[in-house]
């Protein structure tokens, strides 16, 4: 996004709120320094109802031990079920996670070139050797690394999408201002190029794509847990037989459908983390992406649920996660500053899983809709 | 999602957080009760910081005159960016907003048969009429109708996806309500059907799904701005002649890319707005699906800009819209309660644009990273 | 496609291809007359090798008893595979096949107005009536029926979205004529027209589109086989157990990869039906979509092997249909003249079922390689 | 495909065809030996109709000057229009071509692991060094060469993309072959695997799939030519400033509908020239993706058109190019034999190109539907 003079300006708008007596005002002092770096124009503080979800028994690379998850919600029953999820879980002996790739963070602007010939030889020149590029870009920025620059041409045009290692934070900004570098160190090196774009559709930014899911962008995570039928039973009245089967025709539809994937929790259980936690939920398209896979034991009766998420977008450094209640929230998962990136990462793929297993345990059980009714009823 | 006994008695978990100073805590009061139906496990409420776009000149079929767009987010530079979107719509005259197809509300249950024959006299039986189905889900709410059920058969399944008109009101679980009541009387009339399934992958609940901007999901909205080149030249320094122009360069790799539509703005601006007025966030997926036109005369030099939203998925009774910032937000643009949806979806749509104008005049006039630069080195 | 005086008159350019050596020549006066209205330019056939798979039992609603299916194509191993499935499916007892649904043949031209309001008042109006259209496409057509008229709006452009009925032809340029005659028709209603484009992108011609699966084009069929474990293993040595689950993992990664829809053998059988009948390869992208359906049952030890086809498109009349060896060939099946079309279409969804049912079983039976290194070596 | 004895004895079924009257099986003797490779059960050669299109002017790296290009079809028109294309590419100076990436050939194993760390130590093991796995599968071919190896992970399961370079042949067995070897190989380096699948669904192979147009199958080609909007005006009546306004128009619906990609004719270009040269139609889906793109100078009325084909998937040598009739068309654009296969992709997107450009032409002068009704009534 952007901010010129010319908006900046704009922050002396009159707010349309009358003073006094406006919730948004109330204690709106406790943010306006701090949120001054997150919005402008500020008027205040919207207030998202916070549930705690868990404990949760998680053994990951990074989160070990029994883990509160925050979520910021206005939907009911969304805490409750990642709850239950999260019962089934631990009286399965916990669920195993793993971040699998660091997909980085993508910018992708495009160079326009007098023909193909040139197009194609700038492409070729890049893939050859991208290596004098990265030290331009990481030095604007005190920890960001360039992991990889590939291009794609269409016609005279080349887009070049570069991938950067944020560390622990989400590293949008980061990634712009290197990529700007980046940019006019090759039209000084490429005289031949005749025009450029800084926004070429091929970062991936903010929208569900293959692209993400192939070539990375964010956390790819795996979770895994082997559920026993009689827990499964016991918490979900639903048979661990059901699930991989009704789970198959639930994909072939969604395939028939249009939609890039199958999985029902994700979009559901990323925003309230998301929102608790300082995040961007604009993410939430890259990061929902979400594939499950099963595997039955029937003679040990057992259900292996494993659920993998590619895309997902996260950081704690940066961004939102300093203000003070989503500070509170990182740090309930011990998750707030440098060096719990994957923390946060596998923990939000671990909240998703049990809102998954909650959620189709319910729909076996033929029980998700009248859970909706005697929410509604009450 | 699903509330059961199980679930409700997780309320009892010890909260982890530390009493009195907590920030989360601060005022909770103010929320406890209104939060009862839309949480579990409260613990108090995330603050999300409030900025105020606008004013915004509209021409809507409802949202006529000048309104303020409140949005709740930690990107720095998102609201100022929009207000200047809106600084250009408002030069030019203001925008031109429609919502032209009221899309409903769907659930996608699957009926299983014993043969092919069977599921295709089914879906040939439902698909000639349907009617007999519908008073069936009409008796389950006040307001709720039925617009349309259509079935696909996959095998021997058959996805029957059902349309019902939510109203004012985002209509979840008043649809997941009749849907549950329809699938009974199916069951009962017809006796061959194997087994069911609540969800079936078709309902395009939260996903990016063709099926959502073909057969419709929410409300589309269209809305349509005639820029005239000074005024964008003089707001954000660029030519509206490179705009058309690059943005089908972006849109032709965005599609390479395997994006299902092209845009760069609506992922950023609806789920703040989303977050200031209490809707589901978990939307984002279906409700940031987008497309621009452009029509440029060079004769007026003018640029004319439209974008479509085929899936806004809002509501203004209901979910989290009546809790005290939220409602303060959709009072702020007079869409709080009964009567407002399409005006809320207008806006929506509005915002979109006007943050659409600004991003697209500040990379055509080389500004995009620049304006993160300085931001970043405040 | 094209064609115009400046066109015709092509034909006149002098052959390349020396006068008597020439085999594409020999016996090409079989094919002058008949290929008139087919090719332009003409210079003699290509003769692609037909194998004869089969015969294979189908209780199909037009496809009664035993059939050979001929196959025209260079790819080794082909004929023989879709043989091997047709003897699975012959011991089980045939296939049980059916056309579900007729999609029918589409065009879309795109109308132009002045405004999003111009745009949006003629797509209510078509949606709300169409019935005044369909006699003025009708008129053009000695059988052509309209099925369905259906609008969607992007900005001031409005995609209308014919569909029409073609009988047992595949009806191309018969929906072409009624098209352009309802275009007059619609300028002539609605002066509010600012342009108009014949060809629109939503026709779902000739390439992969959810459209096609969603609203239908072409011949939607379903064929379902019960395979015993015993018969599978003897002619496959394969178990049933496996493939289920070998196919879930294909599809999952195929998810991922960013495919349409899942199967393997299609778009391999169809392309050599088409060229041995006279169909259109063109549509090859369209009537390969396909879908495996699954239903293990672990008692009996059979394997319910269902393929969902939404979209085959062939014709048994017109086209190349009419042509020596295509004629033969369709003869054949008893497939050739009115009448037969439906016949067509369900003979084809069982060929490529028997062809994904031998490549399945080879996949298990860890024989695939190995197959074409047998035969490769040969 | 699979070949097994049990199916080989197929070959000795009797033939359903009368002996003797047979247009199949006349003059079949001169394929009969030459087919033994390409078929079984042989009975006689279906002939399609080739009309020879041209000549066009071509400066592509490989085809340089005059060609003609055979084009097997019963689709009319189709021939005359390509042909008219031509017209418009000769007067324009001809056409740049250029092949840009040799994407390869592709096989895509799966391997199951006992639990999701050895399935993420096998990926992270492969993705540092696959080098040594190159020489065990190039052992088993005499010009295959390994260009790349990557592996994705879904929960317990990876697949493994392997891509290697097939010289002048389609190289479908070659690859196949190779990666049997390769399985092999790493089931004795990795004990661990406990299951393994030799087909894994992100080969791409014929199919529409992202993962093609951006990792790469085939040929990566793309044509660029400068049309002068007199000569597109005298030989189509059309005006050069309409097409991209048109084009982007028909590329927004598609979009809307779920196409993969946006252009009209490759679909019906590439099927003829693969019939008539012996190719591998099933490839269709993935050689006829395509995008086109535009630059309009209105200074000097010139129109840049474009085409980028990232997926033609064609050989000059095996397969079916040594039969007579297809042997003969190849040596018509002398493209028989090795080191030609370039040249061949390259006059595909020509061709391709050629079509295109006639029929947005027709479009634009809204004479594309006259002439099929011209045609018809002939």
């Amino acid at each position: 996004m952007l901010m010129t003079e010319s908006t900046t300006r704009k922050t002396a708008y009159p707010s349309p709120l009358a003073d006094g007596n406006s919730v948004l005002q109330r204690e709106s002092e406790l943010y306006r320094e701090l949120a001054n770096a997150n919005i402008e124009n500020y008027a205040g503080t919207a207030r998202v109802p916070v549930g705690i979800a868990g404990p949760v028994t998680v053994r990951g690379d990074e989160a070990k031990g029994e883990f509160y998850v925050p979520m910021a919600t206005t939907e009911g029953t969304l805490v409750a079920s990642t709850s239950r999820g999260m019962k089934v879980i631990n009286e399965s002996g916990g669920v195993r996670a793993r971040v699998i790739r660091n997909g980085g963070i993508q910018r992708a602007p495009v160079f326009e070139f007098h023909n193909i010939d040139d197009a194609a030889e700038f492409t070729r020149a890049m893939t050859e050797d991208w290596s004098w590029l990265a030290p331009v870009m990481e030095s604007t920025t005190s920890h960001g690394k360039v992991m990889d620059i590939s291009c794609w041409q269409l016609g005279s045009l080349v887009c070049m999408r570069v991938t950067m290692d944020a560390g622990d934070a989400s590293g949008q900004n980061m990634v712009s201002i290197a990529t700007a570098k980046a940019v006019t160190s090759v039209l000084q090196r490429h005289p031949e190029v005749k025009r450029h774009l800084m926004a070429g559709g091929m970062s991936g930014e903010k929208v569900g794509s293959n692209i993400n899911a192939l070539l990375g962008r964010g956390k790819s995570v795996v979770v895994s847990v082997d559920i026993p039928g009689a827990i499964m039973r016991k918490v979900t009245r639903s048979n661990i037989e059901d699930i991989p089967r009704l789970h198959r025709s639930y994909t072939d539809f969604a395939m028939l459908a249009g939609n890039h994937n199958s999985h029902h929790s994700h979009n559901n259980v990323l925003p309230a983390i998301y929102i608790a936690t300082g995040q961007d939920p604009a993410t939430l398209c890259e990061s929902s992406y979400a594939q499950n896979s099963f595997d039955l034991d029937r003679e040990k009766d057992v259900l292996r649920w494993q659920v993998h998420l590619p895309n997902v977008n996260v950081g704690t450094v940066g961004g939102g996660t300093g203000l003070p209640t989503q500070r509170e929230c990182l740090e309930l998962m011990d998750c707030y500053g440098a060096g719990n990136v994957n923390k946060l990462a596998e923990l939000c793929a671990v909240a998703s899983l049990a809102n998954e297993i909650s959620f189709w345990g319910s729909v076996c059980a033929q029980e998700w809709i009248d859970a909706h009714a005697n929410l509604r009823q009450k």
